[in-house]
């Protein structure tokens, strides 16, 4: 297999005939990493142009540029799926397999029983932002500051379905949870699973579903991703044909 | 949260009144991570006889002993679920993963362009040991020595759909595909893809179902997690609630 050219997620705009300079991390990892040259050709996207090919310049040293030729593939809408979830070891894993299964949003939540106390957020943003370069996503997921329990239930916008996974084996089985593809979100808990006055709160908020992913007992991150799999493949951009 | 009773998988027979040499690795591991002493309580399953509460033997320095007890839970069937995958960077990971989702079978097999040349099959069998003790499960899949493609599908029974995850965008999404809870096994591909004869090879299959997983191109150890946890979800033991 020859090496697939490069594709970068940049924040500037694109447009045929555009000369963008790029980051010292981009640099970097072109000349060193990817061992680029003038001329070689890269894939450029931003979350909103689509997807362009661009022609790597060097005009001076240590100082690359991208030359935006043409348009390979046109901005199209994502799946409006959020991810909610309380840190966990393999927190970078979560983030980097959230955004090849097309997540939007990425939202550490601080409950009463998680042990990690803090979150690098930029971390999770590379990782998110890396995944999303590989797998050929149009956008990167948005990672946001942790919040605590109590202030995402309260800020949860109330038209959005939150499922819940419910570890405890009082959820409905995912497949007959998941059966209109409007906004929702999953919320994952840690290790040691969610306090009981949280599921309690959680069970009395309308916009709440708890759902199972069946009789053995998943680690958080296999919950989650298992549970976006699932909702990708029933209501989700896997209902079509690739 | 306090620590949960260590729960190990081990091949002797189970029945009340048992009196069980623990093997090296289980001496090490309850006396030395665990902090287990005469008179800990710990789960044991073999595959066969359910779950069996147990207490910690020191009959001498070094030597630990399993008193089995009572049954906690009885043996019941788990889904018939195989996963054959090309080698990946990750494997471990997969075998991890795969072990939480109730795969039965895991078979490595070398493609044309598997870079992976050896695989550590004991490796992978602790691995999904030691998942299987951390899920809940009663069994630990099989682990089998790798297998050429072509031997694979020369083997592979044929009352046995295999869905070939199929990166190229010519796949029945997945969801579609999976109808029935027949005996089922998933096909992963290499980071390189499947070569156009082995996907020549596998569509002149009559028991080969090609199933996509959406637009994007998911790394080959988050497409074989995704489909077992649709799987799972749409024809295993997710459908009930647990």
């Amino acid at each position: 297999m020859s090496k697939p050219a490069s594709r970068l997620y940049i924040e500037d705009a694109l447009q045929a005939g555009a000369a963008i300079a790029a980051s010292e991390g981009h640099a970097h990892y072109l000349l060193h990493v990817m061992r680029a040259s003038a001329g070689t050709v890269v894939k450029l996207f931003n979350g909103r142009d689509g997807e362009w090919e661009a022609t790597v310049a060097i005009p001076a040293k240590k100082r690359v540029q991208f030359d935006v030729t043409r348009q390979t593939r046109a901005q199209v809408p994502m799946p409006d799926l959020w991810l909610a979830f309380a840190p966990v070891k393999r927190i970078e894993f979560m983030a980097e397999k959230a955004s090849e299964l097309g997540v939007a949003v990425l939202q550490p939540v601080f409950t009463r029983h998680t042990d990690i106390t803090r979150v690098n957020v930029e971390r999770l943003r590379a990782n998110a932002t890396e995944a999303a370069e590989q797998c050929e996503r149009l956008t990167v997921p948005v990672v946001h500051e942790p919040v605590s329990f109590d202030k995402l239930i309260a800020d949860w916008p109330t038209d959005r379905t939150l499922y819940v996974l419910d570890e405890t084996g009082g959820g409905i089985p995912i497949a007959k949870a998941l059966t209109a593809p409007h906004p929702a979100g999953f919320l994952t808990g840690p290790e040691g699973g969610f306090a009981q006055s949280e599921l309690d709160a959680l069970r009395q908020l309308p916009f709440v579903t708890a759902v199972g992913v069946g009789p053995r007992i998943l680690r958080a991150e296999t919950a989650a991703l298992a549970a976006l799999a699932c909702w990708q493949a029933l209501v989700g951009d896997w209902t079509q044909r690739a």
